[in-house]
């Protein structure tokens, strides 16, 4: 239960009890636990799709720790929720998010960030100038996602790029891939609403798919886009076994293709075409070294608008409610606001 | 027909008139094209499974072009088959392999190798030292297609390499790979008698595929061979969906694979695996540039022994009987003399 | 001498027969030498600085080669000027810019573009989009040379870049390097005037160098434009010794210096710096694969204005005065007019 | 002074109060600082040059902090002396060794290894296999450094490397060059006795600097070992700026350089040729991500035999004087066995 009114140490967290069993308890606040930590007093949250407790946030700093020195109180940061080892070889090679200790929030058995007060290290603050928003700060975790994905797809300027999903992780993808100054970015969906949003959000094309081989659909959307030999890049923000598969059937030789998207099963591969072609096929998981602050830079000199993403935002005291409007498809992105604020 | 007594211009042909008519030809003996090429009278030949009529070949210099440099004839040299546009993207971009014009010898409609007489550019032919033996040389185009497949991986001196399958391919993809020092070379088959060549031959370990699923075939393979977290690098030289699907799963995070086999039909892909442990999957394709060179330099050095893969010779005129044999799987390598030579 | 009336045949062409003898001449007209090679009536051409004969040219298909396919009679194209031999061993890697027998017009004893008519492989010519002019065209030249500098450097998306000297070259580095997305593009000058124009033109940030050590400028140049720990990326186009030895200085740990610019002697480099901070240092050296389609693509979606480089447009009879102007520094970049145009 | 006896808790150690003051002082016996610490008695120690007190070092687990998983009481150890911040972008990114906040043994404020006791986290501890001694283990300091170098130098089998230099660091070099296949490793130096030992321990061939241009040593050594169009890559151990100058004239176009040993002040650099050949040049500062990995598993499996390197060892109470020597270039490398070990 959320107490009717909040003294300096309440910590009223939203936690997953089990499956079904959605609660708000009076958590203990948090102690620094390392003279690197600080203490940061919940802003918005995201709620993201497939649904995870509050894992995107950003908040304001209320206490640093002795050894802190890039913040002070009453810094507004983003939250990049995954601590890491730091002693593994993922982590010392700079691949800290295969990190096989990361301590990632709202992922069993660590808290979200669905919660007033939180404390993280220094180095995963990342403090927003004036003109960016918390609610902007709080969208930095999905943007950081798709920043990773383009990276991971090496894309070039003058490159042609096809993203298959037009959800918001494949939005974002549009418009990160776009500002590597690609010749196209066509966005590739089963839904004309989603693709009509992709075209004025960020994709130069759209195209949509409507049944048929892979091979058919990958010759079509060459066809439709002028893309000559095939793509140089493609992206799956679906998991759709039909999108990967028409990704591989798209991609010039040599091309490269990333996987963003969790499939469901495994995924009938057309593997004799990814070997004669010598495609380039990686995974993308979740972000690593540099991507929150590209996220960030994106955001503060406005080459993303993340605002436009954000279908609503509803009071902390609506937080399960929203979930499960999310999980029903009735809303894109939706913010929580934090415990200590109003809508 | 082969003439009973050859004349400085017959050209005795073995050649694919359709798919069950094998026959001698007396093709008339090519003119340089180019002042680039030079001309040469064929030893060698390697028979290649799956059944590919003479592409891998090696021969005496007999006639040069205006414009040779580097070879005179007496030379004797190595082949290297595949005549590319040298126009087009990716020629220009260092991956000749990949050209959509290359003419490779023995793919319709240009002639095979398995003739008296060939025409070819200079820099395609690579000299061989005094001790390099034209059997040796003929072996390069296998294992060419081995070091190109090892380059993909790019293994690091250290790593841990599983290679699946033990035919010819894959015995010299550990070869290649034992030469970049890696920790251990773990060969991959289902037939022990390979396993035991391939042990003696170049790897450091095997394993012997026994049925079970992808995950208990890599776990095992893991548990025996101490490898932790999982394979640096995966190459799989068999084709098989079972061995691809066992190599995703026995790679560590950030791990590498690598396609040569051809499979026959599309793979049951375990892509969560590929994506949350952010592997790099990479098709490969016949070989590109300094392939040749290196393969060269490994048999030259005598880092790689390739004459333990020829398992006979016979001569030029059973040739058709040679063919039978590779094909029910009689003999691993199998060598064809030149018309000119004996055996 | 140039002949009053020009009748199909006639080629005047402006030669340099020596270091003091620039003329006209009546040159025979160019015969394709191979079914690949298009016949161009050449249009404008600009005058570049360090100078050389017409290198920089576009022009008009007016006979094409049996094998062409890509282009008709007619079709306006930019000329890349080198023809490399496609059969050495830089060539196949990739880097056909480093071929050592590369027929470079303008480079003795390669005739320039400064002619009616010249010959080139269908490869080499880009085909111009309609609202592309021929004046753009011929200023893909030098725009190719900083797309390959830009390149070597490995800009990435949110990196800060200073380039010094913001003569032509210099300033369409900053263009380039803007359209990657970096954070800041800092171009650095002594001259006031020219670092007015770069930032008008491209540059987010100015900085005007002005005497003192190269650890004092870099000082400087880090503390007024926030640079932190060091800039990412510096690319010189300048050759002056100062200048390299700043961008040394002013990089960051493990940031990468790009040599555009060509020295005049040796230059005193501190080793040291550039080892402790593990540097990359890349020399660059006109153009190579995909970098004529990607200026072209630059100047065809308008993320590079090129037309604001051209100080002036002479008529071809004017050649030789234009070559004194600017050799005396008295214009930047100056067009001059093929021999049966106007201006 | 030295204790007569020692008990379980006296730490005699050799430190360095000013620059000609060096003395034995009894420290505390450190105190694990974190559950991820173990506390070492330390074996032998390695004396380098350039004079650094003890940070090339091995020893014993002592004791270990809670946390400690891959190590237990008894188990020998090489230690990597430098403890990075782990949270700077630099460690983040994958590039530790360019840490600002490294905690570098024998570096001042820092500890060196020279005392009985030297507490250190878990993973900079290398559990050493039975068969490789402590003496060894110490050695991998200075292999590490060489490894690091070479993989800057990214080295590909095949290769024709050129080492200058042949100290400690460059004999090691050229070691580890050799494990990655090059096709011809060649030490450079102007000492005879050093080029023969250098021979017999890991180059295939010896160049004898012996003034000249670095034009014609360049020229000179690229005939005299048949290097053709240059070597691929040069690395430089020897800090002089004759050396570099005659390895970048010595590299073929598109070489790469690396930077290791550290020159006493600017280096003229034949700039033009690093621009024209499109040069990569690489620092290369210690030893990073999976180096002292790969240096150990380089002694385990004999691939680089490091005793050879270890002129004598001498006992603990001889340090000061053994320092003298190695300063007085009387011996190459040397140990100095632990307070509690006899030599």
């Amino acid at each position: 239960m959320i107490p009717e009114s909040l003294d300096g140490n309440n910590n009223p967290s939203f936690v997953l009890r089990s499956i079904n069993d959605l609660a708000f308890e009076d958590r203990p606040k948090p102690v620094l636990q390392s003279p690197h930590d600080v203490l940061l007093e919940i802003g918005p949250f995201v709620v993201k799709e497939p649904m995870v407790l509050g894992h995107e946030a950003s908040g304001t700093v209320i206490e640093i720790g002795k050894k802190v020195t890039s913040l002070k109180k009453g810094d507004r940061v983003a939250m990049e929720p995954g601590v890491s080892c730091r002693r593994c070889s993922a982590c010392k090679r700079g691949t800290y998010n295969l990190c096989k200790e990361m301590a990632f929030a709202a992922t069993p058995p660590y808290d979200g960030t669905l919660a007033r007060f939180y404390a993280l290290p220094e180095d995963l603050c990342y403090k927003l100038p004036e003109h960016v928003s918390l609610q902007e700060g709080a969208m930095l975790e999905p943007l950081s996602v798709a920043v990773h994905m383009v990276r991971q797809a090496k894309v070039r300027h003058g490159d042609s790029v096809v993203i298959f999903g037009a959800g918001p992780i494949g939005l974002l993808c549009c418009a990160v891939a776009r500002a590597y100054g690609p010749w196209k970015v066509i966005a590739v969906d089963i839904q004309k609403e989603r693709l009509a949003f992709a075209r004025e959000f960020a994709a130069s094309a759209t195209f949509e798919y409507s049944g048929g081989t892979a091979e058919e659909s990958a010759a079509r959307l060459i066809e439709d886009n002028g893309l000559g030999e095939g793509a140089d890049v493609a992206i799956d923000a679906s998991g759709a076994a039909s999108s990967i598969r028409t990704a591989i059937h798209v991609l010039r030789m040599g091309g490269s293709f990333v996987q963003g998207g969790m499939p469901h099963a495994d995924v009938p591969f057309p593997m004799v075409e990814a070997c004669t072609k010598e495609l380039t096929v990686r995974g993308s998981f979740r972000y690593g070294p540099k991507d929150y602050d590209t996220a960030l830079g994106m955001v503060a000199t406005g080459a993303v608008d993340v605002k436009r993403l954000i279908t609503k935002t509803v009071a902390f005291e609506e937080a399960e409610k929203a979930f499960y409007e999310v999980k029903e498809g009735k809303v894109i992105k939706l913010l929580i606001a934090g415990p200590s604020q109003g809508t």
